[in-house]
């Protein structure tokens, strides 16, 4: 049966990866990366790699002063030659482009999501993600490793009595997911995502709420139906995600 | 039966507009409010005004040159007073905001979702979206509004032999929505806005296809359910934004 | 007798608006058209029209702490579209233009020559005028409209108790004359400004003294005589400003 | 008479400085003091010193390319310790304050008065003024200073043959008036400026011609007599640095 | 013999790190380490970790347009929480530190000096340096990194037939060397770093010569003599770093 | 013996200067320069001339708050036109080159190097040293001018009763030396300093210490004998510096 020989991206609608619609890349999840960090997690999905360390301060912005809460906040970075081509370093342009904002308000909005900011009292934690490798999904990435970082840190409080319960109710995860030649496709590589009809990043709590939804029309319109089978896809991913998250914490 | 005399707005879980779930603000769609530009469009969506304007220009940014195509993008901005205190200006401060850029990128993805880039030829429009008056949804008003001044401006193209057929393929629009006191309502205006559980901006299309939906948890994360019921509401309120759309441009 | 019936326009030294050499541009300011701001009025000099919006603080720059005195200051904008070409956005070129500033800078100093500092306390006030279309004149009818603004606003701190005497001690408006084919005119437009051989902006109180005189010449110098020309014309155009602020504000 | 005794500065409407209305302070202008540049001049009115460079370069900005007309510009900038008190480095802060972009555009303003810019080819000159020790009226100084360096710089391009007639058609100096005590007086020192009630800077040509007038009052508004009273002394101040303009020339 | 027992760290002028004064911390050198890169290299001194990436472009800055030469360039940054305590992201701040604008000047002097720039063509590489890890000697472990990165992109570029012969002439590597406690001693970590009374930075080549030397004395002016003992510690320790180089690259 | 008739410069490896290899260009301190300033100093390296200025602060930065300690620190300019050609201002351009920040902390350190801070108490002094004309060597004129008004300004503190005891330990000066045509020569001026094959820079106190020595090969790598023949003569030369900044200071 030659179909059966012939590899799986040999077939028209097969993905450039060749991997099944609903196979995640290989994930690694290594914590404890950084030699400094409170809390750090060096996250890998296939070629992706993104470092991601947790800083505690023990100050608040001015707008949370005196209220005995705590925050969580994020900044994405992408070292110049972690893509293809080499891009220009932000600090030396001098300002971050609309995209690393963005993203780092979703990074910092994602785990803000599923954290007890009352337990925290009046720290700051602050997410550092930076992109030493980049082939597509970079902020979903950094969220799942991310949740990983803080949760060490906080952990770190813990055992220096500087929180007294762990402020993490949740886990959250993100995985990208798209059509791809017209079919959900999960954890969509960068030669995937580039060529994509539509591309969603959906942020999943451990509980199976919603976090955040950024489904976007990459060509035509999706519909109702499209964006209910990659959120399905999502699901099975996010599951897999959170699987490792709790190995790399040690929580199984 | 005094609870049926009890204005709207007195039930525990009445919206603070007094608005019913389904109810869009006012919505105006003033074409050709300014003077210079080639298409424009000053929207209200009750107190939230913002005046979209279409600039037409015969170049294209460089990586399209040569490629026979245009370019549709967005810039927005917000006057000082639009809000409730007065925010810093962008121009003195000497950056865009996070917010600010975030916003602009999501508006020209929604207005070239539409468009036919092919047959535009090697022109580029920027559309302008500047909040005179801020009372939630200042996003959703400027796609909606920017689709009636980017009309307007390719219909003056058409007019002045640049170009030679319409490039818009399909209108597009879009609405928040949100949970309130656990319900879905729609089209959030500040008020809401702040306290609502979730929100989610839907960007649609008149052929009813999705270009970008945006949910986002605010408190505790939502279900997969109360995602189709936000969109459901969206389709019901951009179905009345298309139709005004129409009638600002004269198609009916 | 032909030459009476052929339009000003035609007569070789005519003004390109066939307005007479002391004739100002219809003038429409409206009073309150913020939604938010303590003072607003959008001020119309033909087709340039500038929002003045005033907005309240209770506290002074560093320089003024503990000293018993108010401040007022202005910012000044342009929207992209404003004017016959679009120009760049000033937020996002990430700076103000000398131009901006020096503008802003004779907006805030009118404005103060008029005030009693001292009976504001130590409050701010800061005036944006915000030029949503541009046809000249935009800085001599955003100072008109700014002190339509301010009125309104210390009407509402007197009426809040913030402040217990009004601190304006007398109106200020301002027009711009110029010298058209060797002819002395009032309220220069866009087409009569980029032509004038001199243009002068004048900054005159109620009282009918003098705030800021700017004359420039733009090709030949001027002489004293013509000075005192465009300012005798000045004066007139400023005695119609001076009686449409009041009826804005009420006092007629 | 022991009136006539005392020292004038000891009359109660005296000058700090103790000159009469209608004195200038000393006025000295020292060509050639920059080594590499095509034309300079050091001027220092009292204590005010200003270094004016006149820089050639062979070609103009985009917006004359191709006219055959050149351009004249002006830069200026003051040293951190120029002023009694150390003030930020500009370019440590990052950007020019208005003030400094006021003042480089009216010097530019009032060079291009008197240049015959098509005689110049398509050539432009940039003049640096930059204050070594600030005491009241740098602008003024700057302008004065910088005909001379420009005077200069021509007469280097007429000499190396890169332009065939003087473009400079008429002298153009400047100074300040200001009402001291009530009184009219000229050329405001620092001590003078930051307690006049008026000050009024003048620039005017070598034929009696007015190129700007920048009158602002500081606290009342003055009338339009005393305005020409101002003029009448900074006409008398004008006639000698004119003539000090000629020595430095070496024209008598 | 009890001094013997003690551990090093216990006598009074002994290093923090125990080790002896000529003695290097671990070193690693691991090339290929970035995916996309032409060439790259993984470098470590003990708790120091910089990662040097090479990027090959066809195009020269415009000063060597047309020359047949080469360039090569260097860019340094450091993840915010390389350090002890989180430091401020340079891109969110808006510009690089002037020790950020030092270090990379000098790498990129250091490479050149061992380029034969007419030989690499119109081609620039540029060297990335990052530091993923902060303990003392940032700049030097990027120097001899970046030889590394930058050997294997020519390799690359002659695989590619881009360049028909090697353009380096040497090898160049870097160390830092200190006085503490009166002792000159080799390779300063953080902590001896901070306390050292004089600190010198040597980049030397294979054949001997020196490239750079950057001697700061902390406190007390140091002498010849001792400058002459850094350097032959210097020697010593760059040895040991040639020799890793080439084995990195495969030529022993 | 017509070699003894030819002028210096004729020898294939004379300086083009024509100076011996041990002379200093001619070298003039001019203290009390500036007007406002607590010390200053021009000083003039043939045609280098930089205007150094010392300006007292009563407070120290953040770091140093509460510990009873001075600080000092050290910013650098160059007007536009002090070179050849006119360069870029960087107040225009919006930020210090690498270079500018590289010298203006060589500066500041090397002052400190010979500055008790302690018997400053909690006072900042600011040295400003602009270029107003550059012909090689600006960093190294500036730290010998910086040193004349640093002593200035704390005499000023002394008779001012701010100090009680003078802070300067010692003085410090600078003075460059590079390899022309394979010989060590003294003091480059710009033409040298362009052709040279290595250049260092040597900060030198007056007991003999080392304070700062950056050498730099500009093509083949210098050798440890030709590092100590420019040292030699580093010193030769900055002990004539030093007895003209006593003179200047009057210590002598």
């Amino acid at each position: 049966m030659p179909a059966t020989d012939a590899p799986p991206s040999a077939r028209p609608d097969a993905r450039p990866s060749g991997r099944t619609a609903d196979a995640l890349r290989p994930v690694s999840l290594e914590p404890g990366f950084s030699r400094h960090a409170e809390g750090s997690c060096l996250v890998r999905m296939g070629a992706t790699e993104v470092l991601c360390t947790a800083s505690v301060e023990g100050r608040v912005p001015p707008f949370l002063r005196g209220k005995g809460e705590g925050w969580v906040t994020a900044e994405y970075g992408m070292l110049p030659r972690a893509t293809h081509t080499r891009g220009d370093r932000e600090a030396a342009r001098g300002k971050q482009s609309g995209r690393t904002q963005e993203i780092q308000r979703l990074i910092g909005r994602s785990l803000r999501a599923v954290t007890d900011r009352a337990a925290m009292g009046e720290m700051t934690v602050t997410l550092d993600c930076d992109v030493l490798s980049a082939d597509g999904g970079t902020r979903c990435a950094a969220v799942t490793g991310a949740w990983v970082a803080l949760h060490l840190a906080f952990r770190h409080c813990l055992r220096m009595n500087i929180m007294s319960a762990m402020p993490l109710r949740d886990q959250v995860a993100a995985v990208s997911c798209g059509l791809w030649a017209g079919r959900p496709v999960l954890d969509l590589d960068y030669a995937e995502d580039s060529k994509a009809q539509a591309d969603a990043n959906f942020v999943l709590t451990g509980g199976g709420g919603l976090v955040e939804v950024q489904g976007t029309a990459e060509g035509a319109p999706f519909s109702e139906a499209q964006l209910l089978e990659l959120l399905r896809l999502a699901r099975a991913g996010t599951a897999q995600l959170f699987a490792r998250q709790r190995q790399a914490v040690g929580l199984e």
